[in-house]
């Protein structure tokens, strides 16, 4: 069986971008399976009193100059910034858990984000939903009909309440066993470990 | 010429122990010059409202994990988690300043934080500044009383008043023209950049 990563996504985080743009094709280079998982890193950081960039405006400036440079590093073209925060977010990431149980659900997190990074539209609004999934041959007011409902409102929650347990306080996150690997940029040790059970030099 | 990059460092960031241990070796092999300097990221964290790991448990536990696996993979052994946070970090930074002058800072830097994560002696304390300087032919005592001097004293505060101007939020980061990057995880990109105006891959 192949070492398996844990991938946990919230969309509205912003350094997820990049992960998504590379996480799978990455992970598939190391032989390594990559299950994705949908959170509310949000909730988790409140409670954690973990303030990530608001009123703070220094920081959150770097944040933008960071991304854009890594971007580019990897042929990506994002406009920066991005409409950010998001308000949306919750509905963006539960229609992600239900299209993680119908099998569309990488694609759609890909497409919601490069139309939110891209293209300027807000993951989780209209004219996010209705291209990132109309493009996927869905039918955006049934699936986020779907979405609102309970039964995928109640997995995304206890998802939230496993990434909490389990030490995730980030996203994106990466988990192989019992290691929590934050950010971007270190997938690579994630998958080293996933493979190795040690982060292992480039 | 070669190209440049500035190296801020804080003594009393965590993180900067990983890259005080690597960031000589690792712009020797780009042929970049390493311009070392001291301010105190404390100052401007502070006045940013950015708060690392106070009062986060959980980021904080997950920062020494991170610093321990990535450590292991550079051969390096500290004793983790470091005594933290450090309450004499004004008087370990100063020390650097005055060594940065006179010559034997970053041997002192180095030996400081190996004094600090590797033996558990906290940087800018009696006993860390008498083995630190000490170890370099120094007398502890003589030095320690011109760092506390007025004239290390305004050139700290100058350097951090640089810092802040220049856009630097944390610490370590290195500064290749109007570029900052934060981060030891963001060396290659920071050295990439100073010789090539871009942050190409690997």
């Amino acid at each position: 069986m192949s070492p398996q990563l844990d991938f946990w996504v919230s969309i509205g985080s912003t350094y997820t971008y990049l992960a998504v743009m590379r996480a799978e094709e990455a992970a598939a280079t190391a032989g390594v399976a990559l299950r994705w998982r949908i959170f509310s890193v949000r909730q988790i950081m409140i409670e954690q009193n973990n303030i990530a960039f608001r009123g703070k405006p220094v920081k959150a400036a770097y944040m933008w100059r960071d991304i854009a440079r890594r971007a580019a590093m990897r042929g990506l073209a994002p406009k920066l910034p991005a409409p950010y925060p998001l308000e949306e977010f919750d509905l963006a990431n539960q229609v992600a858990v239900l299209g993680l149980e119908r099998g569309w659900g990488r694609d759609y997190i890909r497409a919601a984000y490069r139309l939110w990074f891209e293209k300027g539209m807000r993951a989780g609004e209209g004219a996010n939903l209705a291209a990132a999934l109309g493009g996927l041959g869905l039918d955006p007011e049934t699936v986020t009909a779907e979405a609102r409902g309970d039964a995928v409102r109640a997995a995304y929650l206890a998802a939230t309440g496993e990434a909490k347990r389990i030490g995730v306080f980030g996203a994106p996150s990466f988990v192989a066993g019992d290691e929590v690997f934050w950010g971007d940029d270190r997938l690579e040790d994630a998958l080293s470990w996933a493979r190795y059970g040690a982060v292992r030099a480039g």
